[in-house]
């Protein structure tokens, strides 16, 4: 199944269906849309549509099979290599990243940041390796990275992220805010934290 | 003018159109949505939906009063009292957030940080305080804020939640990875920071 074109609010939904689905799979060999919508409290029309999304449609009065829905949804959610990711600029917002825990959620990890004012080799408050910047191709190229995070002052973002795509790195996360400009192949996400916060505020009823 | 049902994105475009204005206010007294799209490399039809959610049409021929513009987007970005913003959960995100100079361009500020690890008043990096938990109460009534920024661990979010709702917070941003319940006149953003990187992860070609 190609469920390349997902949006993010069908994937915001997936981990609670996996969530939900691995606690009853003991009791439930099968399952209904109707069955999933009612016990999360969801509309059914759009459990139907999430699971059309990443699998073939449940059989009439059966439903889905759990093992299969299970194995499904971990498939979407973490088949593939492409889940190391690594970071550039180990300040606050960096190293809350890189220790963040909840990405395994989405099978995704970040291995490693780096930083221009690292020297050799430290470590974060988790352990993760934090590497001089002049080392990131190298890692990248032996650990297979394709997803890179920029998190340095707006000044340094375009330098960084030339370099990422130099060594492959072909998806940009970036709370730098700047408009970067990367190759057709590279696809990039701006994170703007202040535009969010503006948005909440003038939801204010 | 309301300005309440501003879209998120137009609201990511005003920065930059009033950064553009204060740039050119000295040589040009009126401009065209035709000149501010070519400037910004923008389509004329979005800088005149953009523009006509904050304020009047230009006038034919003339377009709009530079000054006058510029003044609808101050005003749109940073017209109430409502700017002020505290944080609580003074970890590694917490702090980033409270030292982010970012928040300005929309009028927007973390006053203070809280933490109930805290035990006297602290300071982050850049100087803003940190207070003991148990000092939000006063503290909000005091300066007469209404937003709220929660970055504790998910255990702890609901509890945050519930007092900050009970100290007149009515605009919550959580970054805790936990469905929040609030009264109905209190609105929450729900920050999911695996939720983005996964959706990235989705669209590399």
């Amino acid at each position: 199944m190609n469920t390349d074109y997902i949006s993010k609010a069908t994937l915001g939904r997936l981990p609670i269906y996996l969530q939900y689905l691995r606690s009853v799979r003991m009791e439930k060999r099968s399952i209904s849309a109707t069955g999933i919508a009612n016990a999360l409290g969801f509309g059914e029309v759009q459990v139907r549509k999430d699971l059309g999304s990443i699998c073939k449609r449940g059989k009439p009065k059966i439903g889905y099979v759990t093992e299969e829905l299970i194995a499904e949804l971990e498939m979407c959610l973490r088949c593939d290599s492409k889940g190391q990711a690594i970071i550039v600029g180990a300040g606050k917002l960096g190293q809350a990243l890189l220790d963040y825990a909840g990405f395994s959620e989405y099978g995704l990890e970040i291995i490693a940041a780096f930083d221009s004012r690292v020297q050799n080799g430290e470590c974060s408050e988790k352990g993760k390796p934090i590497y001089p910047f002049r080392e990131i191709g190298g890692f990248c190229y032996r650990n297979d990275v394709h997803i890179g995070i920029i998190t340095v002052p707006k000044e340094a973002a375009q330098e960084v992220c030339n370099e990422m795509v130099k060594n492959n790195i072909c998806a940009i996360w970036s709370f730098a805010p700047i408009i970067l400009t990367v190759p057709d192949h590279v696809v990039v996400m701006q994170e703007n934290l202040a535009l969010s916060l503006a948005h909440l505020k003038k939801q204010i009823k």
